[in-house]
């Protein structure tokens, strides 16, 4: 693995992953570096599409650059976004942003889902990285906690820069889950998404279609899902 | 089965649960007609207790009858909360009164979980009443709605008096899903989770440890769980 990709990397992957989108279409763009490089790309290019957009930042970057926006509505023709990590299976590690619950349903709307990364967050296992986002409602913060430790994991509030707890674009909290390397995601999810006050976890299993990855230098690769894709 | 359980049923009915509670306890409050009913005898005791309430309506009326309330932190000693249909093995549907997210928290948050109903309220399978309640975040009403429609439920969006959008305590919205009788409740609750973007369904599987049921005219009897409790 070599360095992080670098500003130029992620806007040239973005030009790329024009190659998805036609006009007409109905596009959900993601949020993070990556994802933005893909919105201005999108934004500077002849194209006419309307968007979905996952966080209330990248909707106000797609306003800024021009592109249409509606809310989720029917069946995705196509969404782009980031991810913080991805394993050879393409299931994801995502959240470090903060978007992962508006990120996973607008995943599970489109009809084809594209990641874009640099190669530094490919990954062997997943968890490699040490931290699992988790959505959770406030209210229930303490009990999620405590549910999620007796999974082997230590969870902590994320905080924002002031020291205050993070609060989403929904509302709620993340727990940010200091992990191992994850060996059944797909269950972890499952065991997650059965704790009460549990919105989301940036775990996404079975739903990226294909990997749009960036060698530093700027080579840029495809990594294809084999096998029928899970159903959300 | 017999009528509806009258207001003095339920009066009587919240007295009598106040031999689950001792001075010194945390108290999880539930929302509805007969939680109200406990709330209100809970008040007028001369138990000491502190309480965490399901819902701002219920935090209002422990307020009113002179009950200190804090948030959810820890175990609760024990729950108290009504529910909608209860059938042979305790499992519950909840949720006609829109709190039921909070509600599950609490329910798992606490040591012991008992649950006060009319007898009119038990019901041989779930579903049986024709409506499974299922909070879900705005932004993804659309994908759930779909989603618990493959699933052979029939959602509507919750309205208010007025017409508007019926909104949740935790700002999102309701999907009442008109149901057939239920054959597999935890694994129908386990479908509902996995949809991105249902942030809780109204179905308690495995949760009650004890059910008080009041027959018209105010004859009192308790249901017990058999066999161990699951971890939710």
């Amino acid at each position: 693995m070599s360095g992080k990709a670098s500003d130029e990397d992620l806007a040239l992957l973005g030009e790329h992953a024009l190659r998805y989108v036609e006009s007409g279409f109905t596009v959900g763009i993601g949020t993070g570096k990556a994802a933005s490089a893909f919105i201005r790309a999108l934004g500077h290019s002849e194209l006419k599409i309307r968007a979905v957009p996952t966080s209330e930042r990248s909707a106000e970057l797609a306003r800024r650059v021009g592109i249409e926006l509606r809310p989720l509505e029917g069946e995705l023709n196509v969404a782009l976004d980031g991810a913080d990590e991805v394993d050879a299976n393409l299931d994801l590690i995502k959240g470090f942003g903060g978007a992962l619950l508006r990120e996973k349903i607008v995943a599970a709307a489109a009809r084809y889902y594209v990641i874009l990364v640099g190669e530094e967050k490919l990954v062997r296992r997943l968890g490699q990285r040490g931290s699992l986002p988790v959505e959770v409602l406030a209210f229930g913060v303490d009990l999620c906690a405590r549910r999620i430790e007796a999974l082997g994991l230590r969870p902590q509030v994320r905080r924002a820069e002031k020291g205050q707890e993070f609060s989403t674009d929904n509302g709620n909290l993340i727990l940010d889950c200091a992990v191992e390397e994850i060996v059944e995601p797909a269950r972890l999810e499952r065991e997650l998404a059965a704790i009460p006050g549990v919105l989301g976890s940036g775990l996404f299993v079975g739903v990226a279609d294909e990997v749009l990855v960036c060698a530093a230098g700027g080579k840029i690769s495809a990594l294809k899902r084999r096998g029928t894709k899970a159903k959300a």
